[in-house]
């Protein structure tokens, strides 16, 4: 099986310069001057500042009908003018993980519009989410956003929208790391 | 964080002894006399003869309707009685997992009323789900049951009727272990 893990090792090297790291919600990550996104799972370095963990997995929210929505107007990751990036680490409360699958779904979409504001960004702001809840890491998600700078107008609103949404009470930390590609 | 993490070792040693271990669909798993549940994430051991791991974590289909029904009726693991076990490890077809959350549901419960049989044997059959997909596992589910040998012929029929079930056409590989505890 292709291998869905990937690590986001902060620290000296790596393609993307960190531009900041600010906390939103709760302690905020450790400041370093640089960024790799490594595939698979790896283990905790001495060059590395910090490093998060995440696989891609199946879709746990989306249906049918929105998922072939996305998929018609989704861009890929790395296209060459989408040179700004942002990472999101998001730990969600308890109160979150014990609600059931119907009462998330209604939070996350009836009352959040979390898809639809996504889409509405498409294809200018490129996303990818990561799951670390089941791999005992600090936060439950990382979502990776990618854009070109001109497009950041589009991208703050997005991320502005979602912080005024009904989803977001249950967010108990979130961090916002903003990063350009180095040339 | 508890850690939610569970390692099911089979070698020579361990509460359970391995009554049978079947291969249900695709590859069985090698025999071994004896099984262990051990918390944590534990690696490949030169004692065991496999090693399985798996993860609790949030219902992905069960409703809030659903949810407050099994919670009623549903038993602790480790009631003195309940000396008989089962363990089932799955992989699900590629198919399934590209599936959206709505479609899987639909083929869940609507088709294959997973939650509806479970609950139908309950407290006799007690159950614990855990997740494996998102760990690299060869296996995306190990479900583990424990009732008492009286009630065996329950848990026969709910196994069965499962494995009838529409849910069961997008299964790749099942084992089925079965364990008796020891005095």
């Amino acid at each position: 099986m292709e291998d869905r893990h990937f690590s986001f090792v902060a620290g000296s090297s790596g393609i993307w310069d960190v531009v900041a790291i600010t906390p939103v919600t709760g302690a905020s990550l450790p400041q370093a001057p640089r960024l790799n996104i490594v595939a698979g799972l790896q283990p905790p370095s001495t060059d590395a500042t910090w490093t998060l963990r995440g696989v891609t997995s199946q879709e746990r929210y989306v249906v049918r009908t929105e998922h072939d929505r996305l998929a018609a107007v989704q861009p890929p990751l790395g296209r060459p003018q989408a040179t700004s990036a942002a990472l999101i680490p998001i730990q969600k409360t308890s109160a979150w993980w014990e609600l059931s699958q119907d009462q998330r779904r209604d939070i996350f979409e009836e009352q959040s519009h979390h898809i639809e504001l996504g889409i509405r960004e498409l294809p200018a702001v490129a996303r990818r989410l990561y799951h670390s809840h089941d791999l005992d890491e600090p936060f439950d998600f990382l979502t990776w956003f990618e854009y070109a700078p001109d497009d950041g107008a589009r991208f703050e609103s997005l991320v502005a929208q979602l912080r005024r949404s009904p989803e977001w009470q249950y967010v108990l930390r979130e961090v916002d790391v903003r990063l350009r590609r180095r040339a």
